[in-house]
């Protein structure tokens, strides 16, 4: 999955994800049909259609975030899977933000979400993903399901380890005895769980959460982990932009994908007197404007 | 919550939760009657039904892992539902293990877990769940969306401290400069996040988890958060016992509610040539002689 995503990274010109994270204020009224759960459901699901086909040329991949979805329950994650499957029939790499993280034995049934799992005689996929976010704090075996279905198949992982939020230091910054943060000893950890799933550019299959919002830290974390590809959130609407991000790229301009959410796929709402049709437009130029903006920082 | 629990406890002298943690191996063929994700998912339910039918006048709670469903994709999801509905309906209180943690903005999405989700004109309750766990490594914004939930309505959650698996000391156990470990100090944490939603008894509706294979780490917890409620996994199947859970306890025999998976749901197949009738039965026969293991420990 990691070579993929270089590769595709690489011929579009576009280290960008777009993050699929939907809320019911985002959606143009004449795609909301009603508002039961099964109505709002579809909604989202229509809604990121739109969104796909407008950007799917420009990006290599898409990030749904699963919180999203699972508000709205089972018709809330029918349409998390519905559009994570779109958006592979377009071409698109699918990082599931699912941020899971749990003992072994259920660890390994978290795995199911890139490893698939045993039913009707054969391996299947129940969730259509190329690979998910896990949160480390359970430690070691909490990973190593996920890291089996590394070895086996082209699916990938990325690790929290400073995400973008006000409240992260609360736990991440914390200064420990033998003179690291919280979050680069959680870097260490990283590093060394991908060790044996780098690919052929370099980048291991074990990647690492680093916020936008923090671009020293960033930098740094760079130089720690010169075979950890990065997942950026916290770009535009958070408050990160391409010039803060200088630090995550490697020497060749590689290293790292960033995610925007609000800033394009809510992108419609910015255009003074909008009826809403102009999802897909304004979405496809935010992505255009973000490209320019991170190829500027170089 | 809290105080419903607290009364449930002493009233059937069971600080005891069972983990409807099912893997297919656990279920008789008898119940199982297809390999598609449908059947397997209907299994899970039926079987669930058949230890809630035989423990619910035993227990004050169980307490659903939401991997064990999410392997199966959307059809095990719509299980796990039904499982909470099906436990709430027979009075018991359903603690969903689904140690979510995300940004504020996504956490606010994961409280309608607990908090319910605006559809259909009200507020609907698609995960019929009265208590969650959570993931405390994005720090207090994470929380804050299920602290808001705890303020309005008798909800709570339990916060990952020290887990009871084998990995959690790669970041728990770190020794921080302050001189606490990580866990302690999500402890305090913990702690600070739950004061205004102390109940009648002295607990607040923000719980920690603490697991049963760490018992000395439990008894210095148990001192340090006097108004924390614990729940404590790794009894039985993990390596925990009832003596070793003493010093999770206050000294009115209160303060911990401890889980049983394996041990319970699955002692059917501890019965030498068992048909896969007995499911039930032996499950009652666990939690009875679990709960003497309990009361032996004062």
């Amino acid at each position: 999955m990691i070579d993929q995503l270089i590769e595709r990274i690489k011929a579009l010109g576009a280290p960008i994800v777009v993050g699929l994270d939907p809320t019911l204020e985002m959606i143009p009224e004449r795609i909301v049909k009603g508002d039961s759960l099964e109505s709002i459901s579809m909604a989202l699901y229509e809604f990121n259609c739109e969104i796909i086909d407008a950007i799917y040329d420009l990006v290599p991949a898409v990030k749904p975030q699963i919180a999203m979805y699972e508000r709205y329950g089972i018709n809330g994650l029918q349409a998390y899977v519905d559009t994570a499957k779109y958006a592979r029939s377009k071409g698109l790499l699918v990082i599931g933000d699912i941020k899971r993280g749990d003992i072994s034995s259920t660890a390994a049934a978290y795995a199911t979400h890139i490893g698939g799992t045993m039913a009707e005689g054969k391996v299947m996929f129940p969730w259509p993903e190329d690979a998910v976010t896990l949160n480390p704090y359970l430690g070691s075996d909490s990973i190593t399901p996920f890291l089996d279905v590394c070895g086996e198949q082209e699916k990938g992982i990325f690790l929290l380890v400073k995400t973008s939020n006000p409240g992260s230091g609360d736990l991440q910054d914390l200064p420990l005895i033998s003179g690291k943060l919280v979050y680069e000893h959680i870097a260490d950890l990283v590093s060394a769980w991908g060790k044996n799933y780098i690919g052929k550019y370099g980048y291991s299959k074990v990647g690492a959460v680093v916020g936008a919002t923090f671009p020293e830290q960033g930098r740094k974390l760079r130089e720690q982990l010169p075979h950890t590809f990065f997942l950026v959130p916290g770009y535009g609407a958070q408050g990160g932009s391409g010039k803060d991000l200088r630090g995550f790229f490697d020497k060749n301009g590689l290293g790292c994908i960033v995610n925007s959410s609000r800033g394009i796929i809510a992108a419609w709402k910015k255009e003074p007197h909008s009826d809403g049709c102009n999802v897909g437009h304004a979405a496809r130029t935010a992505v255009i404007a973000m490209k320019e903006d991170l190829q500027g920082a170089f």
